[in-house]
């Protein structure tokens, strides 16, 4: 497969405003095919984790919490970013302790995704944690209520069913360790 | 379930910094088990939509491009943003034809996914449309630069193993319509 007149060239980047989160570059890319340039948004990030973590019985260890971007509560698997210098596999393991007092088990990664390739250059990892117990009492931070459900595959389809396990990137985990919908195709 | 103490008190909202693609917002959120207040960032975006669209004979219908935030060509089902006015599936239609040359079938609503509810309060529609065919020829806009690519199952598992296909949100459509990956538990 030739790629090359889909590779759009970087004339030069500058700096954006101040965000939390997030710090904010403008590319200024030329076309791969004509002679024109677009000032690009580009939101560098550092990489996220999550981890579908499962008791020995087969419950998936989730948490409910409220989403200030959405303005709702959503169930996810525990989830959080790789701090400056961290391993992404530390990281996943601390916001699993911190969130909900889970740890040990059995961990496998599952491969990484690209929450927003248009416009954030972050990875989020997944991992599946098999076998976790229950080794202290939840230490969510200061900025976080967090509580915490015990859910088979059946409640988290009923879930799902509800709207109200639907973010992406919590799908994305657990659609590598359950099979959540039939194939349609 | 009793969901009040997980559910955070907006006490004022602030605009943000102008930038393209998102209107940035600050919310100041009371906790919801203790008296203080956090700034919160809200990124808020029009409605994305993404479409798996399959030929009479299985392949799906996928693009090519690179994308400015990862910095790497992907393959994806054709995606864009819900215009001002615009119904999701009339945009997901819009989308598919301008980027591939391809309409016409039958079109299911695979459901809504939060791209990310930490920081967005947007939604991603997912459709399938079934034998789509090819209606007259691509015409991307200006700042657009795309290949089209009908993939097999088969192939589009092998795009997932290279590492050329892991844009979550293209993932989270495929994911309803294929059985991508062996359930592991």
């Amino acid at each position: 497969m030739v790629d090359d007149d889909l590779i759009w060239e970087r004339v030069k980047s500058e700096g954006g405003p101040e965000l939390p989160l997030f710090r904010v570059r403008f590319d200024f890319m030329r076309h791969p095919q004509r002679a024109q340039t677009f000032k690009r948004l580009v939101l560098e990030a550092e990489d996220w984790v999550n981890v579908v973590a499962l008791t020995s019985d087969g419950r998936s260890v989730m948490v409910e919490q409220y989403r200030f971007g959405i303005g709702e509560l959503t169930l996810e698997p525990t989830a959080g970013m790789v701090s400056a210098g961290e391993e992404p596999l530390a990281a996943a393991k601390r916001e699993l302790l911190e969130e909900t007092g889970y740890g040990g088990g059995q961990w496998h990664y599952l491969g990484a995704v690209q929450p927003n390739p248009a416009t954030q250059n972050n990875l989020c990892h997944h991992w599946l944690a098999q076998d976790v117990v229950a080794v202290q009492p939840p230490a969510p931070e200061d900025g976080e209520a967090i509580r915490v459900h015990l859910m088979t595959l059946e409640e988290l389809r009923g879930a799902i069913a509800a709207g109200r396990l639907r973010h992406t990137l919590a799908l994305s985990a657990l659609s590598r360790v359950y099979a959540l919908w039939e194939p349609r195709a």
